[in-house]
């Protein structure tokens, strides 16, 4: 984990549900999560709940998004999610930006196992930093 | 919460990241998510991840479309989340179908604090139920 | 028509498809699409192509943005559509903003025949009209 | 054009903005957007207007979706398009089935100019076909 750069800091969140980043890079990052009892939507074998699977994607999104963005604050403007399978095994997301602009960016990205697409999500970051006064300021 | 149907079932998840379920009616669901510091961005004061935002539309907006299936599993095809403003508080999320077909429904949720709209949320289901087998059968 | 603002302008891809733009206001916009065969999917009787439909959406969606945007430049970021029924006749559609920021907002539109809804549309569009250059500049 | 199945059949809706279905195979069509003032957002240089973009998007996903169901009628249910750049030229889409269920299907689309990516489009179809009575049956 000695690649993740100084600007990177785990969300309380990521804890909480068995989010782990592994890769952050300019305009893209890779995490993981763990998928056990406690993120699924049924007892008994693991199923993944699609609001675990969402939060992975979000996660990984971030960290593509506010990499391209000199780690600035990046909140979410919008997510979509596609849901091709079910997932009942720990998730590899891989988040890529597609298009950098100067005040948002669009990001990619994949949700797998074993190299298996489980889902795929797509979103609108907002990349210009500029939300001072609270970490994410109402006025984007 | 007596109100709740006997065929409500609480997933593992909920417990994990806050949600409770209020209400669930023929096509309509209410839930709630304690925004503590367990499902937060950042650490301090209170400001739920995007990603437990997520989960809570996706819990209520399944209630809905489960209820209007006669209960049948009913799997998330796709959920877009939009962002509105950041939620430092309790989120209380409504779910309506507005369409409901043989196989594939539609969702909307609200995600408020105190009637002021924080998110929303949009999605289609599988409302048909035919996914025996597994709980989430891969071939829908 | 008198109540159009002045800086109101009929795009030439209203004129080739139908679409007419009613009403604008400060974050609001109407608009109607003429369905004939010429915006269909089949032959025969008219039954709008989900292209259409998109389009109507995307048009009064702009024009919400605009009007809040000082009539500013705003480009579509992205857009979704949810197609609820078959749209057989002229449809009607009304925009909305529902956040407006600095750089962003976010519009919802509903889409009706004679008050039935149609289809629903929700999309995110740039909002500070610094495309200098082009009317649509890449660096958004 | 003669690769173009038998089941193939273009909608009124396409000569009117000038779309052209140049492939289709089981799960994937490729087609294009002529683009010149008619579907322009301005006048002067050519631009395509978002609903043209999205237009298109739509008509090559819905020829993925139909031939990988046995060229069944299958309506789009939802369809997300996000704008990565202006399109000032001819527009070349490309769609792929990514899920397909019994009932429904994902679609990816990537819409280029000159292999750089325009757009880029995701939606669900209605793959199961019985829209018995009329070409879209209310009831999906």
């Amino acid at each position: 984990m000695g690649e993740l750069p100084d600007e990177y800091f785990p969300p309380p969140y990521y804890e909480t549900i068995g989010i782990e980043i592994h890769d952050i890079d300019d305009g893209f990052a890779v995490g993981e999560l763990t998928v056990d009892e406690s993120v699924s939507a049924t007892t008994g074998e693991p199923l993944a709940h699609g609001g675990a699977v969402a939060s992975l994607a979000d996660a990984v999104g971030y960290w593509a998004a506010s990499s391209a963005a000199g780690f600035a604050i990046t909140p979410t403007i919008d997510l979509r999610i596609d849901y091709l399978q079910p997932a009942t095994d720990d998730l590899r997301a891989e988040a890529t930006v597609t298009r950098q602009g100067d005040n948002v960016g669009s990001i990619d990205v994949d949700i797998e196992i074993d190299d298996r697409m489980m889902a795929t999500a797509r979103g609108v970051f907002k990349m210009d930093g500029d939300s001072d006064g609270s970490p994410w300021d109402p006025e984007m």
